[in-house]
């Protein structure tokens, strides 16, 4: 039996950044292998600069899914994130993850700052990415200045899924805003994944609009000193 | 240059089972390959039958020790499982988790329940195993009894190590007692990795008799809607 992923996807971006951007951030879904999926977050401090925060992500994705065909790539996302980033001409940072499935059903991760991905298996989170960061609120980046990281700085890992695991995966815009048990209702009772995307990111937003929301990051902010 | 594991440990039993079984958990440390190491923690349940918790679990990581040098284990930690988990003949059942290092640098894991494991790079939390449970308290285990897990219910993962990069791993009596913040500050306050494990075994059996104390326990049993 082969592995394959299906994949549903949604994008809110943030209400501000939609009329000035359209939104900075940016995937790419594509099905070699078993099944692969990426996301950009841009950062948006470039805006201070004049620089539109989505210009760097949009061409990093479109970049990694044109390398994703690259013989050298071979089924590795820390190669393919050097390869799309060494080719990325835009001014500007993102927040990247990268998820490529092989048919043997092993999940190869690669993630460079705060973007997320946790697997769902049974009703329980069993796997879950870890946010990287200088400080509170500036994650790891790959970026078109020298003071950026790379992808050797990229935690690389891998998981055996099983038939029947879930895969949910974001920018730091969804995981701060919705709890993992949250994750698990919503996905109980979704009846496939563009339904159980969609609504995953509604709630995620509803969330991030509402301030009587106690979320993860106002929990994990006053966890670390700061008064929210 | 060759990837390889300096490791410190550091047991401490619950003050009542050291008197009545020396302590339930078990542990053993090889050098196969970049170094290898496995936790298991006996389920104090089969005391309530009369049956000793501690011999499972001493006797399935004494037929780890041995398997490790197994030809069809290369390398394999949920293969290394299988084969020491039928070899074992106590009754009785524990948690485990088993940790192998490859000398490329690629950490290989295999988990069932809720031993866990930490990767820290720079500072920060860049990895970390989830537990898996039946319900609260109740984990995934490898038993002498057909009710139980298998190798095949592990989580089997791996993770990319990079140089300088320092491992936790313990039973949820130690991740039970102790914050990810004062991991991370006790293992930047010491002097190599034997230091390491005592201060840190330390701190989470002093926050597991101070009744005043927090825990991660505790608040986790909240969320769940325990009165904790």
């Amino acid at each position: 039996m082969e592995a394959v992923l299906s994949i549903g996807t949604h994008v809110i971006p943030h209400p501000r950044k939609k009329v000035e951007t359209g939104g900075e951030d940016a995937f790419f879904v594509g099905g070699d292998g078993g099944g692969v999926f990426a996301i950009a977050d841009g950062v948006s401090g470039w805006a201070e600069k004049n620089v539109n925060p989505a210009l760097f992500s949009r061409e990093l994705m479109a970049n990694s899914s044109t390398f994703i065909k690259d013989e050298e790539v071979s089924q590795d996302p820390q190669i393919l994130l050097m390869k799309a980033h060494a080719a990325t001409s835009s001014i500007g940072s993102a927040t990247v993850i990268v998820a490529m499935l092989e048919k043997t059903g092993t999940l190869k991760i690669a993630s460079v700052g705060d973007c997320g991905l946790k697997v769902i298996r049974k009703g329980q989170v069993m796997f879950s990415t870890c946010p990287q960061e200088h400080y509170f609120d500036c994650p790891y980046q790959l970026s078109s200045e020298a003071i950026g990281q790379t992808s050797q700085d990229a935690l690389v890992c891998t998981v055996n899924l099983m038939e029947g695991d879930m895969i949910v995966s974001g920018s730091d815009g969804f995981f701060d805003n919705i709890f993992d048990q949250e994750i698990l209702g919503v996905i109980n009772e979704s009846l496939g994944t563009d339904e159980a995307a969609k609504a995953l990111a509604e709630l995620a937003r509803k969330h991030s609009v509402d301030v009587t929301f106690d979320s993860p990051y106002s929990m994990e902010a006053r966890s670390r000193g700061f008064d929210v």
